[in-house]
């Protein structure tokens, strides 16, 4: 029962082995060539899970809000997987999210799988390891897939609004500058939740909201005018059921319009994409050689000039079609 | 006097005329290739100013902290830069932090240079506009160039991190998980900053930090165990001073031992390249074609494939050395 075999950990991940698919997660993670033939066996069997992003700023209360959902999901019998984004650090070596303790009970239960994601690595390297995950999961079988991060770099942000159905958390009392930071995240929202919203401030909040939603309707001439703005209070559960039904009927929405098979087509265009930046990046990096950093170090070349002519070194005239 | 030739801006941006800084930084910022004439021109009259990155999470109060130490600095005869990069939305359409209104007063003063850039496009978008700007202002003239982020994503982090000296702002009374958010930041930091000195618990939050820097310097053999801790209230302009001598005395410091030098060099590198990842990335994007994409899209051909097959379409055999 080792798994260092690439078609064995891929047959066990598509029945639903757990240390299987966490196998294949890291596999992909460390970009160990066996990640590469896993998901050419798996890719097939993906399209399935909906993929829910959620995501708000620091302090919104997204892990609570995601425990207590959990509860609710498995109630009603689907099988969820979760990413858990975290900002780590090279120093601290890891995740210290407390709130994320909490969701750990859920680990006993084989209808839950957990895995959490450092932010490790430059900017664009988060989506791919969300996305690989993401296809791992979804392979698995699992019936939904949630990815939480905190919604305030581009990079975040971009995570998640490639998601089938995007929840943006929010809470009262956070001042102007996060006010202003959740603005970044408006225009990727499919469902609203004002949390904490025992709060005081709560309605003013989500008056707020409404305000954008509004705004947001009318720029698009009138589509997403019924965007739901809910209101919760994770931490005692209250909201969480209208919260999955909104999640639900996204899908639904989704699915009679063709747009559920239409997001995952994107997200995995987007994936192909973000690979060929990465390898190319790399190719870049090898081929840079330390004469032309070293003349704009020295300032003898200004980055453009050192940059025209690295990419003419590495890129010949375009041949049209690859496929 | 209409700003339309790359050889009349360059000139006049270089005896320190603000229109013309303004107009190469939208020409740069807009790819237009104008841009690059002038940065040929310019870039060798680059590297002197001291380029301070200051981050930290929302609600910090970077946005006062930048104003009260622009007021020190300028008593001090320095010429300053700011650039303040925004969380934006293509849904809102700009930047809306209120709180950088405030700095308005100093755009009067021809001593000071304050430019907003939005974090709109994808991830790595952000450090590349910003190099720009910081270039265009370090040509012209400034003293330091103040590059102020929000530090919560990973684009945002790696900012200021190329900065020569980054200050890394934190204050007493946020929740769990912006400490955590905070953590990622804490490799990166030169001088760290409790703002708000006056609110309760800012002491815990001081020792915090304190722990933190002496575990950092144990992992790093020591180096790195006398960082400036200070405390400051911005809106009242205290501890500020101390601020502009420890951000001063890390110049001093930077300088006596070859890393200014050496830091403006790295930050010049990671430009060159990210253009290069830019241009490859277009590259890849003309070349990637439908075909391939479309199957990605039906699931007949996972990403990774479809990402080698577009890889070996555009990258020839490594050709070493292009200098």
């Amino acid at each position: 029962m080792t798994l260092h075999d690439p078609a064995e950990v891929s047959a066990r991940l598509l029945s639903g082995d757990i240390a299987a698919g966490a196998r294949a997660i890291r596999w992909l993670d460390d970009r160990d060539p066996r990640g590469t033939t896993v998901m050419a066996a798996i890719y097939p069997h993906t399209g399935r899970a909906q993929v829910v992003g959620i995501t708000g700023p620091p302090g919104a209360g997204k892990s609570s809000l995601v425990d207590a959902l959990l509860t609710v999901l498995r109630q009603r019998g689907l099988r969820v997987g979760v990413i858990a984004v975290d900002p780590s650090s090279p120093f601290t070596g890891g995740a210290i999210l407390g709130d994320r303790v909490r969701m750990a009970r859920h680990t006993l239960d084989p209808g839950v799988f957990i895995r959490s994601l450092g932010t490790r690595g430059q900017a664009g390297g988060l989506s791919r390891s969300t996305d690989e995950a993401c296809l791992v999961l979804d392979a698995m079988g699992y019936d939904l897939v949630i990815v939480e991060t905190v919604g305030v770099g581009q990079d975040e942000i971009d995570v998640v609004a490639l998601a089938h159905t995007t929840v943006i958390v929010v809470v009262p009392g956070l001042g102007d500058e996060v006010q202003a930071v959740k603005a970044g995240l408006m225009e990727a929202g499919d469902v609203f939740v004002v949390n904490k919203a025992d709060r005081e401030g709560a309605e003013a909040t989500a008056r707020q909201i409404a305000l954008m939603l509004h705004l947001r309707a009318q720029a698009r001439s009138g589509d997403g005018g019924d965007v739901p703005l809910l209101r919760a209070v994770a931490t005692k559960g209250e909201g969480i059921d209208a919260l999955a039904d909104a999640i639900a009927a996204h899908r639904a929405a989704l699915e009679s319009q063709g747009g559920f098979a239409r997001r995952s087509g994107r997200r995995a265009r987007e994936q192909a994409l973000a690979l060929v930046r990465d390898a190319l990046a790399e190719r870049a990096l090898a081929l840079a050689g330390e004469e032309v950093l070293d003349a704009v170090e020295r300032r003898a070349l200004d980055p453009h000039a050192a940059a025209a002519r690295i990419v003419a070194a590495l890129a010949p005239p375009i041949r049209r079609s690859v496929a």
